[in-house]
C-alpha cells in the first residue's frame, strides 16, 4: 500500500509514530513561517503541519506549490495539535511532515469541493466525478450500500434465494414504453431490457423457488418528469404458497428491519388503509400520514341552499387548517391562486374562518346562514382559529385538487418534516381502470395481479368495481412499493388478458410462455417490489433520488458527462441491420 | 401461509401433530389398497400416505386422480414410517393424510424432473422452469447465490463499496462489440451496454471511493462459442493508492474466503507465475496446473542432425507422459491425427518412446542415434515406461498446438479431476499484442493498463516488449479473473490511445471524459474482475456456465422458452427513429 493509515484512522493513540497518507488536499494555510493542509481521503481529515526551520526547505518548497484537489502522499511524525478541533475524529493530532510527494496535480476544479457547493446541477452533472467527491454525496451513497446490505441480509435469513434474471428479454406492449435492442445474429429482431423481472419471478416459482429476490435494474422509456429515471433499481420479491396477509408481514418485517438498523427507528405495526379510504379521506392512493387534514364530505349541508357552484357539483369537499384563521384577506386570496394554476385547475376555493372570538366569516357568506356555517364547521370539530378550506366539483377532480391543497398546506404548516417516518399499507386497489383516451380497461398494477376472490363474479358485469388482491407500501406520502398476488390459473389469465384487449394471438406471442407455464403446475404466488432508488432517498431524508444514484441521467435521458447518447458509425448499423430514419 | 411446514421440515419430533404441507406431486405409488405420494417443495421430498379403509374414500379417489407435478396441499398427521429412508432427512416420518386440496393440476411434462433428465438441450431451455425445478440445477443456483453472499461478506469486511454504475452508457470502438439501445428521446442516437464498467469504476476513483466493487451484468455482442453468453455477470472491483502487489493479496484473499466457505476447502498460497514461463512451460497464458507435463524445449539436441522438419523449425518442444510407453502404434496413429485435425493444425507427431527394458524406440530412428535420444530422454528425466511426444514449428504454433495436446493427454489420464482445484496468479502479461490483419497494436487486456515502470523507456522502442503491471487469476487452467494496474496521467493515456491508433479527436470524443477526470486529481488505482459465472461453474465442479445461470440464452443469442428476440411493431421502430435494412 502506498500509505500506512487513511486520514480517517490517526488518534493519540498514535503520537510518535511515524505514518504515510495519501489523499486530497482539501485546504492550505500559509501563514508566520507555518504551513497547515488539510488532506481528504474518503474516510475523513487528517491535517499535516510544515515549519519553516523545522521541516526540510525543499520540503516546504513543494508544499507551497501544492493546490487544491492534487494528490500527495505525505510521511512525518504523528504529534499531538497545539489547537485540537472536536469537529472531526482526527481532530486531536497532527503530522509533522519528513516528506511529500505529488503523486497527481490538479487543476483548480469548476466549483468547490464542500459538504454545500456553488456548483450549479448542470455543472454538478459534466464533473460528476467531482461532484461524488463531496461528503454530502458519499454519504448518500454510503446509504444506498446498507440499505441494500440491510435488505439481502433480512431477505437471506428469511430463506429467500437471489437469482439474477435476464437483462435482454422481449418486448411487451402492456405499460411503459421499452428500451430495445437490435439483435445483431437474429436480424430484423429486438431484445427489450425489463421494465421489471415480473414474468420471471413468476416463472421461478412455476419452478418451485418458493421465495424469491433480486435488487436489480429496470428500465423506463419514458418521458421523464423531475426525479424519474430511465434506469431505476428494485428490490424485487415473490413467495409462493402464501396470501396477502404473509406477503404483508414479511416486507413490513423488511421496512421495519431497514428502519431499524439503518435509521435506528423502531417503527411501530404498519397502519392499514383501504384505497376506497385513502381516496375518500385524502384524494390520494398515497397519502401522507405524518399530518392529519383529513377530508370531511360536505354535499348534505351545503347543496340545495342557492350556491350554484356547490348545487351542481358532484362532490364539495374540504380540509380544516388548525390556527390558520389569522391568514390575511391577500393569503387567502394567493391561495386561491395557488389551486386555480393549470397544474392544478381549481376553479376557485372557498373558506370559512372561525374567529377566535367564534364568530364564523365566509366567502360564502351571501348563501349560507350563520347556523349553516356552524353545521359546516361542527362537522369538521373546528376551533376558534381554524380555518376551513373548500373546493368541489367532480368527485375525482375535486379530491386530486383538494389532495393537492392539503399537501401545500402541510408543507406551509411545517407538517412534513423529511427526518419523521410515516408508513402505510394501502390495500384493495382496484383492479382495473377505465381509459378514456383508450376507450379500453387498463390494469391499474399489471396484467398479472389477481382479483379478489369474492370480486370473481364481477369479472362478467361491472369491470370498475372489482378490486385486486393488490397492495402498496406508502412512506410520508410516496409510494415507495406495490404487489399483489398473482393469477395462477391459465384460464383466469387468458380471461384478464381478453379483458385488457388482447387478442387471443396477441396474448399467446406476448405470453404465450407464461399461460403455458401455468399448466405444468404453478403455485398460488404472491409478491412485490420496492422503489430502491426512493427508499434509499427517504432513509436520506431527501426528495430526489438523483442524489442517491452515482451516475444519473438528466431529464433528456442524457448522462452529460459521458456525452451519452452519441450518434454510432454507420458500419456498426449496418452491422445491427438498422438505420436512423 | 397454505402450509404449516415445508417439505423438508418434518423429523421424528413432530410425530402426532398436525400439518399441513404444499408442494408438487414427485412421485405415486398405488398397490394394495395404499396410496404412497412423494410430495416435493424447493426444501425436501416428504411421503404422503393414503390407506383405504382409514383414509376417507373421497379423499382416496382425489389422490388417486392426481398426476406428476400437480400442485397440492395435503393436511394430516405425522407419523412414524414402517420403511424407514435413511437417504432422505424426512425419512423417518410420512404424513397419515386427512384431506388433499389440488391448487393447480399439470399437464404431464415433456420430460421427467429427475435429477438426470432425458430431456435433450433444446426441450430442457424451452420448458426452463420445469428444468429448474430439477434439484441439481436449483442447487447450482443455490451455490451462486452463496458465492454472491461470501463474496459481499468479504468486501464489506475489507471497506468495499457497492456502488451502481448505469447500464445505459455510451459505445465505444475498442474491444468487443457493443449492444447498443436507441434513443427515443435523443432521436438518432444510441446508449451502449456495458461490456464492463471500467470507465466508471476507474472515475468513482477519481472520485475518493477509495475501495469499489459490484457484482454486475455485463454485455458482449460476441458470435457465441459454446459457453458464451451475450449477457454475464462480473465481480467488478477497483482500489485506490495500491501497488500490484496489494491487489494481488486482496483477492487471494477473497479467493480463500470463497473456498473456505463455499467449499469447505483451506486452499494454500497461490502460486505465481509470468507470462513468458506460463507460455515458456505450458503454451498457454492459463495453464492447468493439476498436473506436470511442462514444455521441453529441444532446440539445442535436436537441430543439425539432418531431420529437415526440426531443422526448420523456429521451435521444437515436447511433453512426456509417463507410463504411456505401453502405447501401441494404433494408439500413437490416432493422437497423430488427433494434433493433425484442422481445430490443431499440427502437421505431425514425434514420439519416443522408453520401453521398460531401458531401450529407446522412437519415429526419428533414422535421424537420432540411441545416444541423441537417450540425451533427449534425460532431459525429459524420462523413467523406463515413459512416452515424450514432440512438436514443432513457429514459437507461437508449436507452443499452441502442443498446450492441446497436453491438456488432452491431461484428460485421458485422468489428471484433471473437477473437484480437485488449483489456482494460479499469471503475471507480467505484454501490454500489447500486434494484430497481424489489422496491421495495428492492440490493447492486450484493455486501454487502461498501465505500462511496468521499468519497461516505460521501451514505448518508443520496441512496443512488443512492453510488459504490463497486469495479472489473470486460473484455476483449474480456466482464467476466472483479470486485472491491471491502472494509467492514472493523462499523458500516459494519451500517449496510450495514440499507440492504439486514436486520432487525438476519436480519443477526445470516446474518452474525453476520462482524460479530463484525469486533469482534477486521479489518484494510482487498480483493480480487477472475476467471471462470476464462471467462477461460479468452477465451484460447481462443472465445464459449462449455462446450467449457473437460471435463463440462459442459446448460441445464436435467442431465448428459446420467451422466443427472443422478436420483431417489433412499425409504430415503435417509427417512435424509436430507426428502421430495419
Amino acid at each position: 500500500m502506498l500509505r500506512t493509515h487513511t486520514c480517517g484512522e490517526l488518534r493519540m493513540s498514535e503520537v510518535n509514530q511515524s505514518a504515510t497518507l495519501c489523499g486530497w488536499v482539501q485546504k492550505i494555510r500559509d501563514k508566520g513561517g507555518m504551513i497547515w493542509i488539510d488532506l481528504r481521503d474518503r474516510y475523513g481529515i487528517t491535517q499535516l503541519i510544515f515549519e519553516e526551520g523545522k521541516t526540510d526547505a525543499a520540503v516546504i518548497a513543494k508544499a507551497r506549490s501544492l493546490g487544491r484537489e492534487f494528490v500527495i502522499s505525505a510521511t512525518g511524525k504523528v504529534q499531538e495539535r497545539l489547537a485540537k478541533n472536536d469537529k472531526i475524529p482526527t481532530g486531536d493530532i497532527e503530522i509533522s511532515v519528513d516528506d511529500i510527494q505529488i503523486l497527481n496535480p490538479a487543476k483548480l476544479p469548476p466549483f468547490l469541493i464542500e459538504d454545500d457547493t456553488d456548483g450549479g446541477d448542470e455543472l454538478r452533472m459534466k464533473f460528476r466525478y467531482l461532484d461524488l467527491r463531496r461528503n454530502t454525496v458519499r454519504q448518500n451513497l454510503a446509504l444506498r450500500h446498507k440499505v441494500a446490505q440491510q435488505t439481502r441480509i433480512y431477505m437471506d435469513a428469511n430463506d429467500f434465494i437471489e437469482v439474477e434474471t435476464p437483462v435482454l428479454i422481449k418486448s411487451t406492449p402492456e405499460g411503459a414504453r421499452d428500451f430495445v435492442v437490435p439483435s445483431r445474429m437474429n436480424p430484423g429482431e429486438f431484445y427489450a431490457l425489463p421494465q421489471s423481472p415480473q414474468t420471471f419471478k413468476q416463472l421461478l416459482m412455476v419452478s418451485g423457488f418458493d421465495r424469491y429476490y433480486q435488487i436489480v435494474k429496470c428500465f423506463r422509456d419514458e418521458d421523464l418528469r423531475a426525479d424519474r429515471q430511465p434506469e431505476f433499481t428494485q428490490i424485487d420479491c415473490e413467495m409462493s404458497f402464501v396470501e396477502q396477509e404473509d406477503v404483508l408481514n414479511m416486507f413490513e418485517g423488511l421496512i421495519r428491519h431497514l428502519f431499524k438498523t439503518v435509521k435506528g427507528i423502531d417503527l411501530p405495526e404498519v397502519p392499514r388503509m383501504t384505497y376506497a379510504d385513502a381516496m375518500r379521506l385524502y384524494g390520494s392512493d398515497k397519502p401522507d400520514t405524518r399530518f392529519g387534514m383529513q377530508f370531511v364530505e360536505l354535499n348534505d349541508l351545503v347543496q340545495g341552499k342557492g350556491f350554484q357552484v356547490f348545487d351542481d357539483a358532484e362532490l364539495v369537499v374540504g380540509i380544516k387548517a388548525d390556527g390558520c384563521a389569522e391568514y390575511t384577506r391577500k393569503q387567502i386570496d394567493e391561495l386561491t391562486d395557488w389551486v386555480k394554476r393549470p397544474q392544478i385547475g381549481a376553479k376557485g376555493l372557498v373558506y370559512i374562518r372561525v374567529n377566535t372570538d367564534g364568530s364564523i366569516k365566509s366567502s360564502v357568506d351571501k348563501f349560507y346562514t350563520p347556523e349553516d356555517l356552524q353545521a359546516i364547521a361542527a362537522r369538521f370539530e373546528a376551533k376558534p382559529g381554524d380555518l376551513i378550506l373548500i373546493l368541489s366539483g367532480t368527485k375525482d377532480k375535486a379530491r386530486k385538487q383538494l389532495n393537492e391543497l392539503r399537501l401545500e398546506m402541510g408543507s406551509r404548516l411545517g407538517l412534513r418534516n423529511p427526518e419523521e417516518y410515516k408508513v402505510l399499507w394501502v390495500l384493495d386497489f382496484p383492479l382495473l381502470e377505465y381509459g378514456e383516451e383508450e376507450q379500453r380497461w387498463f390494469a391499474m398494477h399489471h396484467p398479472f395481479t389477481a382479483p379478489k376472490p369474492e370480486d370473481l363474479a364481477l369479472l362478467d358485469k361491472d369491470l370498475g368495481q372489482v378490486r385486486a388482491n393488490a397492495y402498496d407500501l406508502v412512506i410520508n406520502g410516496t409510494e415507495v412499493g406495490g404487489g399483489s398476488v398473482r393469477i395462477f390459473q391459465k384460464e383466469l389469465q387468458g380471461k384478464m388478458f381478453e379483458i385488457l384487449g388482447f387478442t387471443p394471438e396477441e396474448a399467446k406471442k406476448q405470453f404465450g410462455f407464461l399461460m403455458e407455464a401455468f399448466e405444468y403446475g404453478a403455485p398460488p404466488h404472491a409478491g412485490l417490489a420496492f422503489g430502491f432508488d426512493r427508499l434509499c432517498a427517504i432513509f436520506g431524508g431527501a426528495d430526489s433520488i438523483r442524489d442517491f444514484i452515482a451516475f444519473p441521467k438528466n431529464n433528456s435521458g442524457r448522462d452529460v458527462m459521458i456525452d451519452s447518447p452519441s450518434t454510432l458509425h454507420e458500419d456498426q448499423l449496418k452491422e445491427l441491420n438498422i438505420q436512423v430514419r
